[in-house]
């Protein structure tokens, strides 16, 4: 199994919320640390924090540099860039600091995963403000990893909330533009994509619903056509093809479908239309995908939740579920049910 | 009190789902009828459907036109149009019949209205099927109001679930038009007058957030400005004209926020902003609302039901609802508090 198993790289977060308590919970789980050669990139002062917090002495192996680590299952190995020393910043604030050491944690896994030492990567939150403190340059995370494991091809971010899918056709642009952003072709492959994405998470025959983009779907053509013109056709085109697919749906009546199990993934035109239906939902609890890439990416939806930093009372679990979600994601190794599916 | 009292017009709604039958169980509230003078409009063999369904029999004074209604508190009048006999069209089914019965009731009520015959107008559920088939040409029931009560103003739907509202500033557009339909002007515009409908529900001093357009708001202008150039500016105006008011917000977090009871209305941008949200948390139960008018039309939230219909299943919290905001949105009297307030 060893030399199945796949190879994950843990990114730390922001030092002064929740991810280091996050982390050191996870890590404490030997049921989860058997599915993967993990390899942890951070700085062991701030992990320390994090045990702290969570009330749980970790007895992990610690390296000073990537090339050193060489993790097993069942046998974690932290990477110590030893690049902060946590009391030297406020704890429950965003700070350049704390967004510069997320950044550099990230790069890192990125640039070796890109050099095929890693399978998947997974990521403890990050603090936006301390990234925009800290000069990071890319909008979102998802055109940040394109970029760094040189990836030119199409990637989307999929957030997952129980056993319930959201996919995106268009994400961090301006909604202005979003009209002319879709396209037939756009769609089908993100129908294709997420029909991929699903089953190597698990889901054999995913059914996918498509959401429409004006008001009532456009109400047959009269408050907007892009349902008749691009839409439909593109689930058409895509059902033709084999993919479980149905739509386009209103966007207010899609997620009433999808929450009763009518569907497993339901497919957006843009940000919100998924976004305002899963907060709601209860996204804090989900995780999010960044796939398409070489390899796949996960992190919690939640944030930093620094109001509740250091006390040992984050939950783990949508943390406990991107770890699960990532090791099914890569491919090598069927991860158990996790507790919600 | 009775010359006081609001002078209200209802409306029959399609007569093959659950209409009649809520119309039945709200007319066989005497406490309710005690707040207005209600002038029904319809034909009585379709309520006697309704009360057949609804275990009621009403006792409620009938005449063949509307010039002959002399209504009173405690004493609704049934205006009997005699133009369509139930037993001639299949129940549970969206008919051109069906849809030219609701139709007529509804532009009746109008055009009375608009000889001020009517103080408000309130509609049991219309099934715009139906509507298509009777050749209905209005894309909505707000501009059909607006073409026969001849206002050329500013009007605007609203809806509201339990003690929670959403106004929006544009509405039944093609969201690719949306961008440039958004104006200070008309941002301002929408945030008096839902402080005003509002004020006129009873709410003293209404707290108002406007959610933003851009997914993350902008992000600070990286994925779109209208945050920066048009929202922020027109919440500002408002702010400093006395409105109570604050944003732009993200739209997927606007709604956290006013679940949780901090704000009594959210000023949405586009249609589905607030019909994502209003739809998961239950807006069956709530209540539409047509303002800005002459005169104020509501409406139950829920549509027709043909899958309940005639069972005396249907439950008519909402159109109570909608029957007590009527009452409250005239300013002619304060309607008790309705059970959710």
């Amino acid at each position: 199994m060893a030399d199945d198993a796949p190879r994950l790289a843990i990114a730390m977060g922001d030092p002064a919320g929740i991810s280091p308590e996050l982390l050191a919970k996870l890590l404490g789980q030997p049921e989860l640390m058997e599915l993967a050669a993990v390899t942890v990139i951070g700085d062991r002062r701030v992990l320390a924090l994090g045990e702290k917090a969570a009330g749980i002495a970790l007895d992990i192996e610690t390296v000073g540099a990537l090339e050193s680590a060489a993790a097993q299952p069942s046998r974690p190995v932290f990477v110590d860039l030893a690049h902060l020393d946590p009391a030297t910043i406020p704890m429950a604030q965003a700070t350049a600091e704390g967004g510069a050491f997320a950044m550099r944690n990230f790069g890192a896994a990125l640039l070796a995963a890109k050099a095929r030492r890693f399978d998947g990567i997974m990521f403890t939150p990050f603090n936006k403000l301390a990234f925009k403190r800290a000069g990071n340059p890319y909008p979102d995370e998802i055109r940040w990893a394109a970029d760094l494991l040189g990836w030119n091809g199409a990637c989307s971010e999929y957030n997952k909330l129980d056993d319930l899918w959201n996919a995106r056709v268009t994400s961090h642009e301006p909604l202005r533009d979003v009209a002319d952003l879709l396209t037939q072709e756009r769609i089908v492959a993100a129908i294709e994509a997420t029909t991929a994405t699903l089953r190597r998470a698990g889901v054999a025959r995913p059914r996918i619903a498509v959401a429409g983009f004006n008001p009532h779907a456009g109400e047959g053509g009269v408050f907007g056509r892009e349902e008749i013109d691009v839409i439909a056709p593109a689930v058409e085109t895509a059902a033709k093809q084999g993919e479980v697919v149905d739509g386009p749906f209103p966007a207010d009546t899609v997620w009433l479908r999808a929450r009763r199990g009518d569907y497993d993934a339901v497919l957006t035109m843009y940000h919100d239309q998924g976004q305002i239906a899963l907060k709601l939902l209860g996204f804090e609890r989900g995780v999010t995908i960044l796939g398409g890439m070489p390899i796949p990416i996960t992190t919690p939806a939640h944030g930093t939740a620094y109001d509740i930093q250091g006390k040992g009372a984050a939950d783990p679990s949508a943390t406990i579920e991107a770890f699960r979600t990532l090791v099914m994601l890569t491919g090598k190794q069927s991860a158990p049910p996790s507790p919600t599916t």
